[in-house]
């Protein structure tokens, strides 16, 4: 599988949905496979809160493939033999493209609190701006998980021409007052953090030092993406062997786990754009700017494919069947498909328990 | 309603589960009713994590009413003109009885993080001493729910005899992981908060101060009392009117429930009687000290009453139900009565939603 990563900078301002602009912007992407001659074989992946670019392959020395990597790839459910697919890092995210930590023009500082709240909407303008620069008009399919269903479903409504097959996984078409009562757990715990400083932290600083505030949320997080039964299934009741049970910060294995994957996500993810993505979820609703979701779905003329798995603690399966029920009462039936995934996994479900969903989306690809 | 508050002090040793010994300490305690003659008439109402010893009845100049007024008092489902309620403050809590914001002896000085670690099996012991002490051998039920139906359940298998009946509410024979990484976030912030200074600090100045750790910890207890159906019906999706939609600290409905709701948090609750009371929670373990649940729900001599909440996300309905089932197969079918209550509420189901369950209770105590 070939796997490319480029950067491209655009100087024209993006027109954000708040009435602000950016400008210039940057996006780093990454791409597998190759383009075909008409360019009619772009799948666009789009990632989740903490995703990137890098869906797929494994770079040099890189210990972790990328986050969907058993589903993208030579003769993978997404097969790279035949399809050019292109992953591109949100805008407001931390991985290369423009982000709070990016330089402001033309001080040349950080953005920090200055930059401007982005929208799932944003994220899905830059990419089909960076796709026109490519020459690319067309794709076969937009898919995504999360926040990167949210992107599909926002690529259905708001460019309803330029994918022929939108799926989404684990999502929803409005985030709804659970999740975002976890992330304010996050968002709390970020901002009240002293070394939060009012987004003027040293990212160097924090990196070295760690970051409470980001750990607390990312336990927080990490709750959302499992579930009672995974939990169970991962940790059971198990004390670590080398704690007091009568000892007052003796853990449990959950806890050893919640602990060593919150310490080290300040290594690998920026603080602000964390409020920055987390607020941009909150505020996602497709019934925004129009009169209700079945306005909004009306827009819709291409297949939709809606994959929920039963034990998603975040993205309810109704809040997936929800716009099931919405397109069959539009008379767009012909053109959806919803499946609930018998799993106990719970949100990261779409990342792990591929076997369990890949010949949906085989057949949605073909169909 | 005759409701009496009272103290009582201990001079003998408690010995605790853990090998340590408390000594002194005191228990506060309310009741409600009037004990009859020949002491038949007692039952024992216990408290979750954040309650207290004031269960029923309303105080001077009182805002809100004890934490299960809805079923205790004249003529409610426990009533107060044929019962004598008793409902005492654990150990480890901050409204009276010792925690560990108590004077240690014989330095007179805050125990802080020398309280010893205490256990569910801990909290009833103490009050059974209480009871003891009060002439009291035998009640005619022991009531509770989540932490208070942990206590019931210690009461019917460590106390056989002392009680006839015992009422578990949305509670579980052990605490599983997805209930221990909701502790844990809440833990790891207030331990994290620099307020809480390793224990040390001044209990004046963080109620007047705020303490971000403990009101993100609530926060995070909030999220498992409810559930994402009650979050909806109580918040949809509603943004704050004096908000901007596009303002990354503007808020929702429900997060300015988290905001109001945890902030004052510290102004009547302690953090490290949170740390210890969590942390007796995430180690109750009906199995502990026993071959398995068979062995230890064997010891069991009296009926047992068990009721669980379709949407509880704290302690789920199959929990409970796991209770049932064992019970069954130790050949105690007669002893036992399961009942999944139809509620979308959640956890908070069994303070709030009395009309669904009351009549359980009232046939639970006739029997």
């Amino acid at each position: 599988m070939r796997v490319e990563t480029h950067i491209e900078r655009f100087t024209q301002p993006l027109y954000l949905e708040s009435g602000r602009i950016l400008e210039p912007y940057e996006l780093i992407y990454e791409t597998y496979g190759q383009l075909n001659e008409d360019k009619s074989n772009v799948i666009v992946v789009c990632h989740a809160l903490t995703g990137s670019h890098h869906a797929a392959g494994r770079y040099e020395g890189e210990r972790k493939a990328g986050w969907w990597d058993s589903v993208i790839g030579d003769g993978k459910a997404i097969d790279t033999r035949q399809f050019f697919v292109i992953c591109v890092n949100v805008i407001g995210s931390c991985f290369g493209s423009t982000g709070p930590m990016s330089p402001k023009y033309p001080s040349g500082k950080a953005y920090r609190l200055q930059f401007p709240v982005i929208t799932v909407s944003d994220m899905v303008k830059a990419q089909i701006n960076l796709f026109d620069r490519l020459g690319i008009h067309h794709a076969h399919a937009v898919i995504g998980g999360s926040m990167g269903g949210m992107q599909a479903l926002c690529f259905a409504i708001e460019h309803p021409r330029f994918s022929k097959r939108h799926i989404m996984l684990a999502s929803t078409y409005a985030t709804q007052p659970w999740a975002i009562a976890f992330n304010k757990v996050a968002r709390e715990a970020i901002i009240k953090d002293p070394a939060f400083n009012e987004g003027e932290y040293d990212p160097k600083v924090i990196k070295e030092e760690g970051f409470n505030g980001l750990s607390i949320g990312r336990m927080s997080g990490h709750i959302s993406y499992l579930s009672p039964t995974s939990m169970e299934d991962k940790f059971g009741k198990v004390y670590d062997e080398k704690d007091g049970l009568y000892d007052l910060f003796g853990k449990y294995q959950v806890e050893k786990y919640l602990d060593y994957n919150s310490r080290n996500f300040v290594t690998w993810f920026d603080p602000l754009s964390y409020l920055y993505i987390t607020k941009a979820i909150n505020i996602f609703d497709a019934r925004r700017n129009y009169d209700s979701l079945e306005d909004s779905l009306s827009r819709i003329v291409s297949k939709i494919t809606l994959i929920s798995f039963k034990a998603d603690m975040l993205f309810l399966p109704h809040e997936m069947k929800y716009i099931e029920e919405t397109m069959h009462k539009i008379g767009k039936a012909d053109l959806t498909e919803y499946t609930e995934i018998d799993s106990d996994y719970g949100h990261d479900a779409f990342l792990v328990e591929i076997p369990k969903f890949e010949k949906i989306i085989i057949d949605a690809l073909e169909q």
